[in-house]
């Protein structure tokens, strides 16, 4: 299931805009994290189109929290001049790029879209497993709320009818408290080898975006925790020993 | 050139919308056949972001008749079921198979987009050269014009932005050297940590397999790289002590 975040919207309109394209192109699920008011006669529901009957009214209220928890995320953000070789989360695939790497995946992802004017901030999206952006013009490369998430929709549209029309996938994801215990264990990796303290946050979110980028199946998951957990315990055992 | 032409738009804001898209994708020139007036305090405005420097305040307003008489004209139009028996032009191409054909084409052409509510007349389309539909949920395929316009510039980026601002990911990708470099910790690792030796060559596998599909930059590459040997060096010391 591919679901459709929208957090902190300031405008009713534009969350009404989401979920028209949400239906024009086969989405139905759409979570809002600090909503506007929706007024059934204002304009959420005027922007809404047909979205109006279902995709809105069926919309969950959830917190920040509960979308890192359940779902494998993907941020949207403008382009920024950031460096790539920089630890800062870059966006690093594209929409096209995106829905090649969730073909042949089978897990709940949420798509994360920000603020009208900011986007998300820096600190969400440290905590998403996947930044992607929209190719756009140099000049001027910041879509409208609405706008970005229209494409990015219709660029993954194919994806909602191979979901309903493909039973077999080549790869299963691993579920998320898979990923979340793996990351556990790199934390305790890095503790137990004393990796320094002002380093370690921006080690987590290297490995968090690395890991995310990989979709992980279950079976790859399982292991790779398995291997760094041994490691870990070696590495206490000498901390023990010394 | 490729300029975009909105028809009758009933709603200023969508007017702004479609201007910005432009921007957003390297188009500048906007022809308005009927115009609402667009009052530059209120939502055409509003809506077009930066467009509201150049491309809002640039438009021109011109007839139908000059589009025809002057352009290589391509319409937008949903595809319903109900359309599909009474709409006078086909095939339908869609906005990616015209961005190959409008590739070598070196006539003045004009992308026109309708009203609101009813997109184009019958009479209008066929007085046009081409039509095209985005491709759309069977359930609901009418688009709200400004996503309409955002899905087609979008698609058509690449006929007018020379370069787009998403970072170039194949030169920033780490370098295979330091890639390998990175399996040669891991195999260290795995050794260090008496990994079950019939399990290796297959954990080695599955470990290219991972970082294959995440695509390192050179300074994830040598962080993990750095993570992983001091998680050996520790290992080994336990290795020694024991």
């Amino acid at each position: 299931m591919i679901a459709v975040a929208v957090v902190d919207a300031r405008s009713p309109g534009n969350v009404g805009t989401v979920a028209r394209s949400m239906k024009n192109f086969g989405f139905s699920d759409l979570l809002l994290v600090d909503p506007p008011e929706l007024d059934p006669e204002g304009e959420a529901y005027g922007f809404a189109g047909h979205a109006r009957e279902d995709v809105l009214p069926n919309a969950r209220e959830v917190t920040f929290d509960y979308l890192v928890e359940n779902f494998h995320t993907v941020g949207f953000t403008a382009i920024t001049n950031e460096d790539a070789r920089s630890h800062v989360r870059f966006p690093f695939r594209t929409p096209a790029e995106l829905a090649d790497s969730l073909r042949d995946v089978e897990a709940d992802t949420a798509l994360v879209f920000g603020r009208e004017d900011v986007g998300l901030t820096n600190d969400e999206l440290a905590r998403l497993d996947e930044v992607c952006a929209i190719p756009a013009s140099e000049e001027y490369p910041v879509l409208n709320l609405g706008q970005a998430a229209t494409v990015v929709l219709y660029e993954l549209r194919e994806l909602t009818v191979e979901q309903t029309q493909l039973p077999d996938v080549d790869r299963e994801r691993a579920d998320e408290d898979e990923i979340e215990r793996l990351y556990d264990q790199w934390a305790d990796l890095l503790d137990a080898t004393n990796h320094p303290e002002e380093k370690r946050s921006k080690t987590m979110r290297m490995l968090r975006r690395v890991f995310g980028r990989a979709h992980l199946t279950g079976r790859e998951a399982i292991t790779l925790t398995g291997v760094v957990r041994r490691a870990r315990q070696y590495a206490e055992g000498d901390a023990d020993s010394g």
